[in-house]
């Protein structure tokens, strides 16, 4: 289990490295994230590098059996990259080139840059390969960008020509003739700068899966570059919640092992089911394997308009609740906080005011906790139920010009992945593309955007004994935001068992009743039912709701958006049908989960209330916090945000 | 009666083709508008044409006798020219120059748009002249836009040289003095771009006026294109609601017909009278001709934030809206639903969801329903009462750093329309440089720019028996923004008979009672009466309304904004006094409105309420649309968003 | 006492400049403002002068003793500089170069711009150095900009060259190793111009300090030129309210007086609290000489959204307060009410509606009671209290990343000045540089920025004897935004007798207990007493207030934004301790402020309610307004917006 975070000694010098190194120790810390700001400190000027601060602190950290992750620091190329080669610089939609004085401020097309971030790589790596503390490599930090100049506008269409081949085919894909936009030749074909109005959104979609390619590719080049050097090595980059640029599904092979950012914010009661959602996607991105927490707050953070510290014992709740959803480490952004800069009231594992902190405390007594959970590392998590979320459908229906153009992706799948939480259902996050052949129901929230494989592998999913809950403008585009010929939805009329004749958003606040399942709101389908039965109706008799018995299983077609108590409702039918309970029985705001190895059941009650609550055990176990044996059916009982880690023989 | 809309084959195939004509005439359309966005498709590069599958479309549509509104179409020039003439492109005020992707990206004084706009028009009428499906040309789409490059800022010198001859006169029209702006040669004169804080209103209101006159010569140079190659076929293009930018008043003299769009929002329950008003000042633009409605939505449109479904009804009841007040067309955009692309989930008349859809089964309905009304074309309305509409006032006073910087000139008129809209008073909307001989009230709600002409024609106006109800913030300025001298409002003091001392807006949320008038908000003015009457007074004993009586006529003088039964009230009293009532009595909410001809008068009757409701007839009639008779004095009953045609004869 | 304002002759012709002189004689104005904007006008191009107009206002003012103020009109550089040399326009912080349209689009750096302006005010100076009428020169207009462009780019390098010397020291006080910033060649450095993100804030903050330094050196250079000319006349520029880019206190010293322009929003309940506020910085500023209030609105300003109205008695009211607080000059923008452009229903002491408005006769009444008032001139105010207001604090506090982003420090100095105000306690307004020795009792708001030797000044003024109040987030960082090491508060630990283990804004609309002291919201200091005693405790016991003796005086430390009456609760405490009691008793919405000379007491009795009020006299005076005698426990009535103004025998 890694204990520890980022650390930033070019920010401070050898007296208080050595302090440093006293406290890590102190606090259990086994890993540390050394060198993402690092490029201007060790390379001050273009070629000529100073390594010497480095191998000390490597050193240092060796002997003091402390690992190094060791990043690559191309997040942010030195002021020299910038001066001399101006073209290096990230390009704005609306065609601003930025500075230096933040960071991410680079090109990814740019060859000033490319190549020299590759031969800074190569470089470190050629130096550390072998180097003891060296155990994880950490390329670049959280890609996340999008770049409009010159150089990338060429790869744009290059891009383009690689995947439609004629222009024919780009002008067909795009729906070039509405609005009279066809192009007769592919220098028309620009990236998406400003325009007169809304832009094709089918061109839009193209740029973005064109952009998280181009991110991806950066990754890629240095990733190998590293390979090379260290063929053993595992190599990831750190990824971030509801970073909508990249697509992680296509990222994620090419990481070893998956590393994540979490930062749930204190001040939204929200967060810490969106977070489960988070790591619940980080671990099917791995498939199943464990993932590395690899940055979290201590206290407050300092992006956000409000930034709250989190209360006595959230962190360390929080920190078991990765762990409890599949994360074999607990790290911080950052070991010492900053002095200076942006970001220097964003907490840290040793904060300004030290160790007489409650920060200090707190951290410090979790690493002692951590250290007793080792046995843990690698177990794994079955799921029943999948939840689709899926970066394309999110990157087609929010730019499609939706009926409601405040419609938020992220808003509905969060709404029902909330539901799945309560609940205490393991639960994966895939998407259509996956193998869906180990899960019994399926929860599609809005696939606005599909394609014609999308569709068969639903088809199959339910022929084949799933079931499946799918809600409305599901099924009306094509990966190519066509809408689907005749009539909605598309070619899922057959999966859903009827069809939509029309349908419309309501107006803010406007509710319609749902017999038997609450109310809904914010759309309505007009809906037919033809093969399926109306599950429920409407006070003027429309269907609002179709269930479908299909080959083995079902589909439940959802034409609203219900309210909390009825979805959860319409999302029990379908669970039953597919006998997917919880992972233990826990009352409300209690999270339970479990994750198994081949020869024990590591059960995590965690309680996200103010108040202490009790849960009655299904089995016998040994809590490893407490180191006490409970039997089965016992009360145990969870202070306010207390947690319990109950060990339970397989046998 | 015209019945159709938008017609776009380019998107499609023979095979839809075929279908399309087919389901054309089951709906009884008669005429499509084709062609708007097929620039790219018809020269798909530089001077080579590709006419093929317009004459295939053109023959069909003759063969089945349904005629052609053939469009120019210069709004959406083909990425080519954007290739090779970047020139071409449109600046906007912050000095981006826009790319290809949506649509309106041109430059409306590049030589390479204009010569090569100009060339498809003349090459188009070259081709389509004598062709038997072609009914009216349709120039553009919406004309409305502002460019901000250096070849329109040559232009607009020129124009100000052409308007005001010299410099002395220009520094003295904008008041350059203020502010340290003299301009010594004409080289520094500029269009508005960017400046720190606040611009010269009088520069943005010259601006105004020029942009519209550069938009309308461009209309007026294809227009000439066409007409040398069809002298005898009708020119026009399309109007829109609300369009700021264009000076319709310009406009209207140059078409043949007025055609206009009309996209009420569901959503606004006052979007109906704003319609109305939009209609009456159509059908005035025309010199109270019959226009053309050329587009609406069959359902949903898709640009607003949220695009609500027509409830059923109400797109026919909005048609016969439109019908009733001039119109003898009834058109949308568009035939059939686009796949793809930034309107593609703007309803059509044929819809995705095809021939099972409810608007389907609306729209073909009313087809066959108007296809019986022929009889009414060409039938015309007569109105004692005119409101003021007015583009450059429009500019001036929302321009002018008001002391009040969110108000709102349009909702202003919008909120006194609506008064006469709910008393179905026949009323035309002018401004006051038309002929006003034929009215007997005038209703001025916010004139704040007034030229001498103007002021003198309003006196004139009273003198001669009419009744005027002016509003505060009148009078103010010349044609360039400049105060009229000796007080407050300028040289309207002996139209209203006293002056204002001082104004200054109200608090928000703040009110004045106004004795026997309700309650005033939004502004005060501190009114002195002269020769005038007080007619209502504030608490404090200072005037709130002054009644002047002039010539055969009179004058009342509104010095705050009334709420809406206080507004009412001082409405009344104008119109008693002109002897204006109703188109026939109605209950609340059941708009009437009559058109005739030589021998016949036409009532319609629309019921916007969502209940049945019964109208009393003053007369005899037959109702067009159920066939029966009904004789004075008979309760006509109305269904929920119900219509009644009656035709009754004068004689 | 001077009264008068802005005068623009150049918008009118000889016969209205005759009218002008009669009504300021009838209005009793002694000084005008001219020539703010003239540049245009008297140097129609390059090199060619035009002061035909101005010699012969200039005689007129002068052979009707009202003296002049004379303005450099470099506010407002001429078109034909711009058109000639673009380089002298303004860049925005986007790389927008602005143009010619508004005024203040010069840049400070351009040759072009700085060559010229310097070489106008030589002219005007030698051209009227000797002119009778001359009494003051008025260097530019409210100096107040940033530019971004190449020519001030290459001036921060310099600037920064000179501050720190070597490239090390900027990248050690910029703190570069965050984030990977780290400069290598001084070339690297630039303008904060856009980055990516959030821009490093050591750079922001010090390009704030260049940007003010830059601004004041185009002042000095023209005060140089004038004091060449007129080595004896005073030379000023008119500062501005909570303009933010200025850091006054390093302006003070270069103006010869004090001129302050007020526009306390007749909509905001506070804005008389506020103007106060600034009154009393504007004499602290002068070193407690007596200032000129150099601009005010006689009604309505029109830059707002919403531009109210003074009330009737209003504008006298206000115009007393300034002299209250050591205003010897009561001057209006503008005399005569512009026919056109940005500002014309900006109100005047002459407006549209002439001799006949209400604010004529207020205007001309105050000129004539003024006149009586010249015996005021250069009485002095003793404060015992000092509140800080610091400009780079302010820079700092809201350039951090502040854990709360919407933290107003304006809105936290003006809360606590405002407790002050109502308890009408004599204040001046300083900055921790300041010689403090002369003061009881120092209030400090949020001195999140302090420097060692500030630090030093607070330690050394408690223990001489004073007491001094301290709110939360003070004494965090240094002048360059560093953290202070040792925790929170930096070295103020020693002086608050306690430090600070965490700090947390609260959530919006939260609120903690204070025992005895109300409620506190905005922010929570995790807080720990050592040496100083607890005051008030929150609910779960941790201090919310410490108290600290220290040597012959005390701390009190304020971890919380206290409500209304709780502040001022511990507010009265720390004054007591400090004896500082109010000018004169009064009750709530009277303003007592006393002027003195070495003979005689002017005590300001100011009814800001709208109801008449007594006040009993504490000793016999004599009311220069009605020329009546009161004795000592008199009660003097006060109308609603009442003025008394008692002098005072000292002996």
């Amino acid at each position: 289990m890694f204990y520890g975070g980022d650390y930033n000694p070019e920010q401070w010098g050898p007296e208080v490295w050595a302090e440093d190194v006293r406290l890590m120790r102190e606090a259990r810390v086994n890993l540390v994230t050394v060198g993402v700001f690092a490029w201007s400190a060790l390379e001050p000027s273009d070629g000529t590098f100073d390594f010497g601060w480095l191998d000390a602190v490597m050193d240092l950290l060796a002997g003091n059996d402390i690992a190094v992750s060791l990043a690559t620091p191309n997040a942010s190329p030195p002021p020299w990259l910038a001066e001399a080669h101006p073209e290096s610089l990230m390009v704005g939609r609306d065609g601003t080139r930025v500075g230096v004085g933040s960071r991410g401020h680079f090109c990814p097309s740019a060859p000033a840059y490319r190549d020299r971030s590759l031969r800074f790589a190569r470089t470190l790596a050629g130096r550390y390969a072998s180097h003891p503390a060296l155990a994880l490599w950490h390329v670049g930090n959280e890609y996340h960008a999008e770049c409009f100049c010159d150089l990338c506008d060429e790869r744009f269409r290059q891009w383009l020509r690689d995947r439609y081949g004629t222009l024919d085919e780009l002008n067909d894909r795009w729906g070039t003739l509405m609005w009279g936009q066809r192009y007769s030749d592919w220098s028309q074909v620009h990236l998406p700068r400003p325009v007169r109005g809304r832009v094709n959104p089918a061109r839009e979609l193209d740029f973005s899966r064109f952009n998280s390619d181009v991110q991806l590719d950066l990754y890629k080049a240095e990733r190998d570059a590293l390979r090379e050097a260290t063929p053993d090595l595992p190599i990831t980059t750190n990824l971030m919640q509801y970073f909508r640029l990249n697509d992680y599904r296509k990222w994620a092979p090419e990481l070893d092992v998956i590393a994540y950012d979490s930062y749930p914010d204190p001040a939204q009661p929200a967060a810490l089911a969106d977070a489960a959602l988070q790591y619940d996607l980080m671990r099917t991105l791995g498939g199943g394997a464990p993932w590395l927490l690899m940055e979290q707050a201590a206290g407050a953070v300092s992006q956000w308009p409000l930034n709250l510290v989190k209360p006595p014992g959230r962190m360390r709740l929080g920190s078991y609740q990765a762990v409890a959803r599949g994360s074999d480490a607990v790290m911080f952004f950052q070991w010492r906080a900053s002095r200076y800069g942006q970001e220097k009231f964003h907490s840290a594992m040793l904060p300004h005011s030290g160790r007489s902190s409650r920060t200090w405390k707190e951290v410090s007594a979790l690493g002692a906790e951590l250290a007793a959970l080792d046995r843990i590392s690698g177990a794994r998590t079955e799921a029943r139920v999948a939840i689709v979320w899926d970066w394309p459908n999110w990157w087609a229906v929010e730019g499609c010009y939706h009926p409601r153009h405040d419609f938020s992706y992220k808003d509905t799948v969060t709404a029902q992945y909330r539901a799945l939480w309560r609940r205490n259902v393991p639960v994966d996050v895939v998407s259509l593309d996956d193998d869906l052949s180990g899960y019994r129901a399926l929860i599609i929230p809005n696939q606005y955007a599909i394609t014609d494989a999308q569709r068969a592998a639903v088809r199959a999913f339910a022929e084949g004994g799933g079931h499946v809950l799918i809600s409305f403008f599901s099924g009306i585009v094509d990966e190519n935001d066509r809408v689907h010929p005749d009539g909605y939805p598309g070619g899922l009329r057959d999966v859903i068992g009827g069809h939509v004749r029309d349908f419309s958003p309501m107006p803010d606040g406007a509710t319609v009743e749902v017999d038997g399942f609450g109310t809904g709101s914010c759309w309505q389908d007009d809906l037919v039912a033809e093969t399926a039965k109306p599950l429920a109706a409407y006070p003027d008799g429309r269907p609002a709701i179709l269930d479908h018995a299909l080959g083995a299983g079902s589909v439940v077609y959802l034409g609203t958006r219900l309210d909390e108590a009825g979805f959860d409702r319409v999302l029990g039918t379908v669970l039953d049908r597919a006998a997917a309970g919880p992972a233990h029985p826990a009352p409300d705001g209690v999270e339970a989960a479990v994750r198994q190895t081949a020869t024990h059941r590591y059960l995590f009650l965690l309680n996200h209330t103010d108040s202490p609550v009790t849960v009655r055990l299904d089995r016998a176990g040994h809590d490893l916090l407490t180191g006490r044996d409970h039997r089965a059916g016992d009360p145990l009982p969870l202070d306010a945000a207390g947690v319990a880690v109950l060990e339970q023989d397989l046998s």
